[in-house]
This record gives C-alpha cells, sequence and structure tokens, in this order.
C-alpha cells in the first residue's frame, strides 16, 4: 500500500506518474520534524537492514553510514564519499516491520542511516517542501514492486545495447576506432559498440564534429555500421558560449540558459572553456536541446551518453576571479600555514562549489528557482530532453541513451552509468554493490566502466571485471585519457579475454529476456540474498554475491591473486563455470564452498529445478542466434 | 645464505650491521641491466607469490602492481597508489625457488611485480649505485631470518607502550588531556599514552611547549605520571626559521640546515610556516638534534612520536612564487580548459614536488649530495637521531620512539606507525595486510591509527578495529582535527568497548613476550598463512587472517553490518572469543567457516597442543599483574 504525504508546496519533479490521493500529514507513520527543515526519523531494531539509495558508495545494506543526495562529480569513490552522481531517494527498511519511503524532493537530503545513532534514522531536508511516499508491503520485494509501478516501466534500449562496448576517453582521430574494431575483430573479441568520448567534438561543442578528425562523419558512421558497429558520441550539459554556433545563438536568444542573480546567464567553466548550462527544468528549453541530437541522428548515430549533467562545473567566472583576488593577498610576504591552506584551498574548491550551484536560477512557469534547490533534477532533466525526444520521434526502444547524473523518472526513458571509478579492485565488489540499489529505484539498464575509468588496469584486474560485466546490462570497458590502454586486446593470451566476451553473448537472450521481464514488471534483475532467504541469518549478510532474475545467483572473484573466492550457498545450486564454449557443472550443497575460478571462467550458481538458455556465441549481436538456443543444464 | 653485491659507489644508509664480502657481479643470480640506470629482472612461476616491500598499500601477496620506493605524505591509501610514507626495499619471492632480494639505495625504486607483464618483474633505481643482497633459503621464514640477522635486531619499546593509547590532533589544552584520562578511568578503559600531537607547541616550534596552554608543563606531566599515563609529544622535521629561537639559531650558526643550490639554506613552508630542514645525514647534525630531545625529557616525558619527515613540504618559497606567477597570466582574460587546469594544478603541485626535491642538498663527509638521492632515509635518519641518543643516554627499552617515514636500519632504535589512513572498513585491512609485511623488514613495534586517522568513524568500525588492534604492538587511537571524536569513551553502550580493551591488558603478557622473542631471534611476529602452509593451496592464498607468534591465528571482521565471518583454518584449531573476561571455545576441523563475532568479542584461533597465557585485566601496564597468569585453554 503506497500513502502520499504532500508537505507544501513540492516542486514537481516527474518521478511519479501515478495519481495517488494525497494523506493527511496527521497520519504519517514516521516521527516528524518540520520546524525547519523537514526531518523524519524512526528507530532500528538490532538486525534491521536498511536497502536502497541506488548509486552510492558503501554496502548493499546502507545502515551504519550518513549519505547526501546531492548529485556530484565525484572522482574518488572511496567508502567514506557521501554522494556520487545521481539522487536515488529511495529506501526499503528490512526489520520485523517492512517499509519503503521514496522522498520526492530535488534538493539536498541527508539521510543519517544509524550514522550518529546507530539504532536511529534521520532524514533531513532542507525545507519542508516535499512528496513523500510511504510504502508498506509483506516483502522488500513487494514494497519495492509497489514503488516501481507508480514510478512507471523502466526504460528498454535496443538489443544491440547488450553487446559488448569499448570506451576511451582519448580515441579521436577516424583511425583510433577503425583500430579497435579490426584489433576486436581478428582477436576474435566482440564488439557492439564504440563510443566517442569528447575528443570527438569541434572544440567540445556539443552536437558538432571535428571536421578535421572525421572529414566525412556520416560515411564514417556508415562504414562502421556496415562492420555492425554502433558508435556512441558523448553529449555535455554545458554548451559553448561562442557566437556563431548555431546551439549557442538559438538558446542564447531565446533566453534558453540559466540566469545569475541580475538575469544575465550564468557563465561557467567546463570542457569547452565558458558554458552557458541550458535550463532543463523548461520544457521548451528540453524540446529545443532534445532535437539537437538531430544532427547526429541524421549521420546514422543512434546511441548518446549524457555527461557532466550534476552539472559538473570546474570554475564559475566569479569565482576564478575571487580566487585571484584572494590569491593577490598572499604575495610577496610572509604567511602562515592556515592562510596558505585556505588560499590553495580557494583554487580547489572552485570545483562544482555550493556557492556556484546558489548562483544560478532557472525558470520554473515563470517562477525563478535558484538552483540549490533543484539541483537533483537537472542531469535527469537534461536527459528526458533527449529520452523523451527519441521516443517521440523514434519510438520506443530504438535509441540507446544512459546518463551520468540521475534522479527517479530518469529511468523511464534512460538508462545510467557509475561514473568516474577507478582501476581498483575494490571497485569491482562496488559495481556489484549498486547493482540491486539501482534496480530498486528503476534503472535497470546500468553498468560501471569495466577496468576502471580512472588509474591504471592489471590484466587480471580486466578479467575479472569482465567477468562481472558479462551479467550487467551496460556491459562497457572506459578508460581515462592517461591511463594505461585496457582494450581485451592489449595483454597477453588475448583468448582468455574472448572467453569471457564470449560468455556474454551466449548470455545475451537469458540477459535481455530477463531485463524486459523485469521492467515490464516492475522486478529488479539483481537482487541482495536478503530479499530471496529472509530467515537464512548469513544469507541476509552477504554483500558478495547477488541473485540475477529468478533462476541465478553470481559471486564474481573481485580480489587480486585468488584463484577461487568462498561462496555461500543458501540452497543446494549447481556451481556453473562458463568459458568461451566451454561449461563446467557441479551440483553442490547448501552452504560455504571455497570454490577455484581461472581468470577466462566466468562463475555462475543455477538455483534447483531452475535452467537459463545459452546461445552459440557471436561477434556481435547482429550475428547472434537468439532463436536455437540450448539448456545451460 | 646471503649474497652482497655491489654496484659502483653507494651511499652508506646503514641498513646493513653484518660484514658481508662482496661477492662478483658476475655472480650475481638475477638478469641484470646497469647500463644508465639500474635494472633487476626475474620471471615468475604461474604461482609464485612475492612478499614485502614493508609499508605500501594492496595485498599481502604484491603481485601484480606497480610499487615505488619513494617516502612520501600520502593521505589517500588507496590501491592505485604506488608509494606510501617508508622505504623498505625487500622483497621475497616464493615459487618452487625461494628467494630474498633487499635493494639497499636511498633513492627512488620502481618495483614492477608482474604489472607491466604478468610474469616478468623488474626493478629499475635511477641511477647504478647501490648494494644489493640475495638471500636464498628453504623456506620464507628462513629466508627472512637472515635478512633480520644482518640488518640487526628490532627495536624494543618499554613495556608501557603496550598499553592502549589515546590520541588526536586537537587536544591542545591541559583540559584535554585530563578530560581524556578521566572519561577513560570513569567508563573502566584502561590507558596507557596520551598523545600529543602539534598542538602542543609554541607555533609549531619542536621542543617548545605553548606556556599558555601548559604554564607547568613539568608539574602537568607529573601529575599525569601519578595518574599512571605517559604523554606523548610529537616531533617534526623541519625546524622554524625564526631568529631568537634556540634550536634554530644554533642550527642556523653551525649550518645544520639543507642547502639550495646556491648554498643558502633552503626555505620551505611546513607547519610553522617556513622551515629549515635538519640535515640529517650528517652526524653532527643527529647528535645535536637528539640533544633537543632532551628538553623535553627532563619535564618527565619518556615517549615520542617523529613526523612530517618524509620529508612532507607544503610548499617551497620559490615553489609558491613560481605559482603565484602562472595565476598571474591566467588574469582578466578567457582561458581554455587544460590552461585552467595546468594553472590549477600548480597549486595542487606544490606539496612534496619532486622539483623541490631536487633542489636541495645534504653535507655527507663534505660532499654536497642531492636530497632526491637520499630521500628515503631522510626520515630514517632524523629518527636515528632521537633513537640513537636516547639508547646512549638513557639505555635500551627506556623511551619509546616511532616515527612516520622509515628506512630499514631504523628498526633498530625505533618503531613505526602507518601514516594518515582513514577511517575506511578497508583499512582495518590495510592495516593487517601491513603486519608481516613490515615485520620481514625489521619493524616490529608498529600499528595503525585505530579507528581512522581522516574521515568520520562510526562505533561499530572502531570496535572491529580495536579487535585487530588488540593485536599490535602499537595500539594507537588517533584522528585528525574536524574529523568525529572518537575516543573509546564516545559511544553508546560503552561496557562494549571496555569489553574490547580489556582483552588488551590480558593479553599483553603474551604480546610482549612474542614480541621480545622476534627481537632477539630475528622474527616476525604477524606472518602470512602461505609461510605455515605452503602446501595449502587455499592457505597460500588467505589475505584476511594472519598466523600470530608460533601459537595461534588472527581474524579479525572487517566488514560493516556483519554478525560474523568466514575463516579458513589451516588445521584443526580452537576458535576463541575473548570480550572482557569471558572466554567462549570451540574446537574446530580444518576447513572453511562461518563463525559468528559479536561487536565487543575478539576473535582468535589456537593451534592444536598450543595454548597462551591470559592476565588478569587492568586499567594499565603499571597495574597490570605479568606474573600471575592463567593458560587460555
Amino acid at each position: 500500500m503506497v500513502k502520499k504525504f504532500r508537505f507544501n508546496t513540492p516542486i514537481d519533479t516527474e518521478a511519479v506518474v501515478e495519481h495517488i490521493e494525497i494523506s493527511d500529514i496527521g497520519e504519517f507513520p514516521l516521527a516528524l520534524d518540520c520546524a525547519e527543515k523537514l526531518k523524519l526519523s524512526f528507530t532500528l531494531g538490532e538486525s534491521d537492514m536498511i536497502f536502497g539509495l541506488g548509486e552510492t558508495v558503501r554496502g548493499i545494506n546502507k545502515r551504519g553510514w550518513i549519505y547526501e543526495s546531492w548529485c556530484s562529480d565525484e572522482t574518488n569513490h572511496v567508502e567514506d564519499k557521501r554522494s556520487l552522481y545521481s539522487a536515488h531517494n529511495f529506501i526499503v527498511v528490512s526489520g520485523k516491520k517492512k517499509f519503503g519511503i521514496f522522498v520526492d524532493y530535488p534538493s539536498k537530503i541527508v539521510w543519517d542511516l544509524g550514522y550518529t545513532e546507530p539504532d536511529e534514522c534521520v532524514i533531513t531536508l532542507d525545507k519542508p517542501e516535499a512528496d513523500i511516499y510511504y510504502i508498506d508491503g509483506e516483502t522488500e520485494r513487494d514494497i519495492i514492486r509497489q514503488f516501481r509501478k507508480i514510478i512507471g516501466k523502466s526504460y528498454i534500449p535496443p538489443l544491440w545495447a547488450f553487446g559488448y562496448q569499448q570506451s576511451c576517453w582519448g580515441y579521436s582521430k577516424q583511425e583510433d576506432f577503425i583500430n579497435v574494431r579490426e584489433n576486436h575483430r581478428k582477436n576474435n573479441l566482440p564488439l557492439d559498440c564504440i563510443y566517442m568520448d569528447i575528443d570527438y567534438m569541434d572544440s567540445f561543442k556539443d552536437f558538432t564534429v571535428n571536421k578535421k578528425l572525421f572529414p566525412d562523419f556520416k560515411a564514417f558512421v556508415k562504414d562502421m555500421k556496415e562492420h555492425d558497429i554502433h558508435l556512441i558520441p558523448i553529449i555535455d550539459a554545458g554548451v559553448k558560449k561562442e557566437t556563431g554556433y548555431s546551439v549557442y545563438d538559438e538558446g542564447h536568444e531565446k533566453g534558453y540558459f540559466c540566469t545569475d542573480e541580475n538575469g544575465a546567464e550564468f557563465e561557467c567553466g567546463v570542457w569547452p572553456g565558458i558554458v552557458g548550462l541550458p535550463d532543463f527544468l523548461n520544457p521548451d528549453v528540453r524540446e529545443w536541446f532534445g532535437r539537437q541530437y538531430k544532427t547526429l541522428i541524421d549521420t546514422g548515430v543512434d546511441g548518446f551518453w549524457n555527461d557532466m549533467n550534476e552539472p559538473a562545473i570546474f570554475y564559475s567566472v566569479k569565482g576564478l576571479n575571487k580566487a585571484l583576488e584572494k590569491l593577490d593577498k598572499i604575495r610577496g610576504r610572509e604567511i602562515g600555514i592556515w592562510e596558505f591552506f585556505e588560499t590553495k584551498d580557494t583554487m580547489l574548491g572552485l570545483q562544482n562549489s555550493m556557492e556556484d550551484y546558489k548562483s544560478f536560477y532557472h525558470n520554473i512557469n515563470g517562477k525563478r528557482v535558484c538552483h540549490k534547490d533543484v539541483h537533483n533534477i537537472y542531469g535527469a532533466f537534461m536527459t528526458k530532453a533527449a529520452g523523451e525526444y527519441f521516443e517521440k520521434e523514434y519510438g520506443k526502444e530504438k535509441k540507446l541513451i544512459f546518463s551520468r547524473a540521475s534522479y527517479i523518472g530518469a529511468h523511464r526513458i534512460s538508462g545510467i552509468w557509475f561514473g568516474d571509478n577507478s582501476s581498483r579492485w575494490s571497485h569491482i565488489l562496488l559495481n556489484l554493490k549498486m547493482l540491486p540499489g539501482v534496480n530498486m529505484c528503476g534503472f535497470l539498464y546500468c553498468g560501471a566502466d569495466l577496468g576502471g575509468f580512472g588509474a591504471n588496469v592489471t590484466r587480471d584486474l580486466l578479467l575479472r571485471w569482465l567477468a562481472l560485466g558479462v551479467f550487467t546490462p551496460l556491459m562497457r570497458n572506459h578508460r581515462a585519457l592517461g591511463t594505461r590502454a585496457q582494450e581485451a586486446y592489449r595483454f597477453g593470451d588475448v583468448k582468455e579475454f574472448a572467453d569471457v566476451l564470449a560468455v556474454r553473448y551466449r548470455l545475451i537472450p537469458y540477459i535481455y529476456k530477463t531485463f524486459r521481464r523485469c521492467s515490464e514488471e516492475d522486478d529488479m534483475m539483481f537482487r541482495p540474498l536478503a530479499f530471496d532467504y529472509p530467515d537464512d541469518k548469513i544469507a541476509r549478510e552477504v554483500e558478495d554475491q547477488l541473485m540475477l532474475g529468478d533462476e541465478c545467483m553470481i559471486a564474481p572473484v573481485y580480489e587480486q591473486n585468488k584463484s577461487g573466492r568462498n561462496v555461500y550457498l543458501p540452497e543446494d545450486m549447481t556451481f556453473v563455470k562458463l568459458s568461451g564454449e566451454n561449461v563446467f557443472k557441479e551440483v553442490m550443497k547448501k552452504g560455504l564452498h571455497y570454490v577455484e575460478i581461472a581468470l577466462n571462467e566466468v562463475p555462475l550458481f543455477i538455483k534447483r529445478g531452475k535452467n537459463i538458455p545459452l546461445a552459440k556465441p557471436a561477434l556481435n549481436t547482429a550475428q547472434l542466434d537468439t532463436e536455437n538456443l540450448e539448456n545451460l543444464l
């Protein structure tokens, strides 16, 4: 049962699509304090668990930390951070009493989930202006289904988006892309997509292509398509402020950019230099921005990734000038160490500063609204601009679109990726832990940068990570400029990489079918063991295995120098190792086991009485035979 | 058998104390390339493992990453870093062939241990000027014993240094310290030491005490001693450049500070503002600096921790001026994004910059030596200044001294702590993983900041971390200014903290005896399971349990929201849980087990036929009855 409570006059985030009667606040089932901020609080039983919050750091069980919903361009994904790129304001509390809470509020929310006091949860909103949904039910999965029902069906991308994808910030010339394609092909490595990071644009201008690098872009896209490769360009939120650049000119003329306190265009520095930030909260702006994608679609491109839309701000022009003034003051005299740090921090603090977010404005139905108050829906609304245009213009399931920043609601028209992680073993596990959280919030098409975006990969790290990526709907290998090359053909014994990638294609029919079912039935693809085995005390606490669909359990190796791992079977299962066309099977009893898993093997555990279909390996989805399948068991 | 090879004329690091004949380089057992740099290389078998490198990130098995010996003030201890505070240049390769390599070289060493190629190790020294020791033996432990024998016996601190210790950057006034003492006492929490971080000094000047905060420091120290509390002040490497400050004046007059390329004192900014860096490589300077500690010892203080001695440099005066010039160039004009980043990075790059390390000089026996070429022994020689003075003046085992930066050799006169970690669950495991590595290199008195230095702790994190700290010789709770308070009395149900700390005191006789034996017999206190169970394939790869002494195995809980953990028993053992005066025992068979461990319990596994003594709990070591012990089993 979903109950909706309204506090004052909230901004419409478009997260919920079902009409729900508003209940009387007097019936609100948690402790409330609306004096100044809005605070919801409740007590936890000793073994109560909390699930949700989507894309964040730390465990599947979110208890014991303080999180903040505040879309952040955060590159150091470590456990003491509080925010990443998205705001996924839904949790399920699982104790003797089970309930879900969705806080539909577009600004900062602090979730103290047993951080200050281990048994106390306090959820704090800056302002008492929100819709809060309280959902109870018999099981976690049932509560989540009810929630998913009110927020609408999850986005389904084209089938080819389930193929293996290669990306790199640094591919710039045509030859770079052709090399990637050819190296995959000649090494028998499947591939469906190659991503175009910011390098492809003309001076980082959205919807432009650098003509020097791509003299005939349309022909290039066509050539890649003929090789069954989809090119997926990036689009950033900020539009370069440059007279003569038609996108800027039109946006400027129509007053489509966010403004500063004086009503002038807010100016900040991002990749293209000084940009205007489109006011995506205005439907006219969304319509206009969505239409811009057509320029690239007309060249044959059929997928996009939206980036920098938290929005990430390297500096504002005002902020930089202030910082330079501050630096002036330390010139030529001896300074104390605190003054030194303060001055230095001024430069550091330029990036994504709250002061900047407080200093620009949106136009919502003619009302001027400070960005800070709607920060968390900005990226989602950028992606809606694209996604809604695609559906309207080209139909459902035709274009691939996913985003870095997101808010619940955007799951109906796009996927997400988990942002700028690093080549760290711990990030394999972080990737796994995020999956059920984002599924709960409706985001089914998702995945992390396999191999890691920042830092330098090792061969074994990439192989182990790919063996998890084999199961995630978005299976993309991506890295940052200046890091070690990590395409699957960059290391010795490429056959081992081909073995793992082949497994992906063998599983695509199963993954795709499961994905569609989860979208249609408002279900999760990936679930904590706790949801399926609520009475099994050990299973409830497992944080390094997940249930996948109704058939199986995944348990990847996520530590270096290990030839296997411990795995807990909450019931009798068949342990399967897939590698190329090889399948190893062993029936195992419920309980704790050590299993050996080689670098070229993908482990999987099939539940009693269940089975999954396998396709023949293929080099891309176009060649994949999705009809003639064999049973795994 | 230890073989010594000399390449050209190395600088004497004082790491090795035994005389060993120099072997002919032609007999060097690994591949060599001395063309320009010095490169040693060898191939690894598929299941070969590598142990050592002391204080570094990542696993017990160091295979699969590229490390750099370069003492670094590094605050983000994540797995993609290459260096921390110390240079511990000793590894043991464990395969069909087992051998150790000690690279006695005081500048940067790059250890590519299967990073570039999974089966290739390449060790690169900037210059071919080093002593390289090659040690073979039957077992890892035997190789390590041989190595430890040539580097001399490990430092043994006073018994009271094995008590529980509380520290905080931010305790400043006398009352802060008294509060800590009284809060421990009234909550039945044992305590032996309270640390004084930089706040106690007068303007961060070494060997001074702020008279406003401590009007009668001697009386204060005496009062604390009467309560059986030792005060342990910090000493930083840099000496404030201030005329009238006697330490600086004497150092300046005698030319004891490092110089720049023109022979003037090298000036850099650290806590006190502009400092001179004492040239610890000069024995006269060491003698002089060591003598300065007497000022504080005469007040009754009997322990110190040496910090910032990598040396950490916030900025050099020259570097800062250059950065300000660069900033000038972007003023008042539109800049490209790369130019913005480059300018911003100039400010960021001021800290611990290689350019600065290249720009100052030492005087070694009248020879001018660039700091870069001896960087890795700087901190160790600072600590030698103290340790050697203490031994000479007060005798062995009288004073507590440990350091942040270190090099092998300093283990004879001091301990180390593992630097500025964070309140992260992953850092419990990192703490555990470092222990065998630093033991191999001779550092027995060691430990990490329990609860974590940076970031914010949670109650459960602290309890779990303390339950590991119970076994480390240095058991210190320490945190940074501005982080959440983490003294053991700061959270609800203090009894649980008292339960864990009581276990420490019950174990002190065992830990101290084991420690002494390991020092006397050149043995390790903490060993990887791989050393003790070389034929057990699962045990060899265990990275979250350690053998302690010859009697037991430790396996702490290091994940949040877990009521227990998986543990692998390489032989039948007795599982013990200690909590306050309670002891739970259960005999368990060899193999994989899940064991429940509550937040107030310390798990321990006793080998068949072994036993360990337990003391009665005590509130400090002065009150500890080390005579009347009972057997645990």
